[in-house]
């Protein structure tokens, strides 16, 4: 089979647990500690009828050479991407949410969006096939595994895509510093809304920000420079997922 | 003089737009595509006498090995750490706010929460000497040159900095995912507070969260796993920039 590989612990696990990637084999260091992650692993393993090995140091130095590997790599199928029609009809009646990634460069960065987005309960990302990062092993390892846990839609053209969600009832919100509206005046709790994020340095394409139904700014207390793109993101996230709680509470309450 | 490097062109433009670190030298490879950036770290220098050479990028490469310098490296002599006292001194008569980093040990977390508390007006960030990281060209190149904006402490006791900080009328919020009490449900707008973020892994210290006056959470909508604890502290920051946003709006309103 085509294979890619997971590393670093958290993200072994949660793959194992989701069950619902292809694992060729899990390699070991022998000189890895036989902490309780690792225990956990050769449990999961087992129980998912996956074949682990212990190999030399080396051999996993080997495969993700930056060292980061935390004693354990995981020899697995590609991540599987889902059509964006598919997405869309799996979503069919119930609030959806996605967040569209413009050109974001750095896998760190895509990593830490990624696992907001599953705290944050959003249902899809959408990353160009062409521009920024796709899902590698290092976007595995930052997201900690959650990748496992969304629905990962590639697509050739973003303009296409974002037209297509606003056909179903998405409301399209850009980031965007130069933008009046602060990303607390709107109100994200009852709409299908699909949150575009721009590239580190360029921010969004005009192409883009054009198709935007609502512009929205993080405003700042200082004149200096701009966030990183992945505090940016769960910045705005989690201002819906306060608004989500408020809400319910307020619901309970008149119950 | 006792030097560190800075590298990013980011990094080294805010810090000499700050013009309060001292300069050895810029070193710009002789390949550097010889951008926008590249030129205005070049006037910079000349405005402040600093001296620039071209030289061959594999002498960029082995001050930083890792060849994420954008093509241009400064020597400079490293940050400089203010005391407890002297930032509580500093900071009497107005509203203040700090982060307490306990023993966060990832430099590109570290980097991009230094982003973070820049954007959000905090005025000091504190580090514990012997758990977790300092100040290093990583962080500096992650924090985009923030660290050149805010007073950083180092202290060889958490404990006692956060009974100094309760003394001097700081209010102690720490992040804690056991917590009752939402991070949006307290009023941050009106006190002085420190804030503390507990390290990727073990989260606070026990010793510290007994010292606390409030625990937050920040609510999820999924049984994943956590957030990055970056992302965790920009979420919490920003909930209390939005506050003092709205404040000032209805005070406007008021007026």
């Amino acid at each position: 089979m085509d294979t890619t590989i997971i590393y670093g612990k958290n993200a072994i696990i949660e793959a194992l647990e989701k069950c619902d990637r292809e694992f060729n084999k899990i390699l070991i260091s022998n000189s890895a500690r036989a902490d309780v992650k690792i225990e956990q692993i050769k449990k999961l393993a087992k129980k998912n009828g996956v074949i682990f090995q212990f190999v030399a140091k080396e051999k996993l130095n080997a495969l993700e050479p930056e060292g980061k590997h935390q004693g354990v790599i995981a020899q697995v199928a590609p991540i599987k991407y889902i059509e964006l029609e598919d997405f869309i009809a799996q979503q069919k009646g119930k609030l959806s949410s996605v967040v569209i990634l413009d050109g974001v460069e750095d896998s760190h960065n895509v990593g830490a969006i990624i696992r907001s987005c599953v705290c944050a309960g959003i249902k899809g990302i959408i990353l160009p096939s062409r521009r920024g990062v796709l899902i590698n092993s290092t976007v595995e390892k930052t997201s900690a595994g959650a990748i496992n846990h969304i629905s990962i839609i590639k697509t050739n053209s973003l303009v296409n895509t974002i037209q297509k969600l606003k056909e179903n009832d998405y409301w399209v919100i850009a980031s965007d510093h130069h933008a009046e509206q602060n990303h607390y005046e709107i109100d994200y709790t009852d709409i299908n809304f699909a949150l575009i994020m721009g590239a580190e340095h360029a921010g969004i394409s005009k192409s883009l920000l054009k198709l935007a139904d609502f512009k929205v700014k993080i405003p700042m207390l200082t004149n200096f420079n701009s966030l990183n793109v992945s505090n940016a993101t769960a910045i705005i996230l989690f201002e819906y997922v306060s608004q989500l709680c408020k809400k319910n509470k307020r619901k309970e309450k008149n119950e």
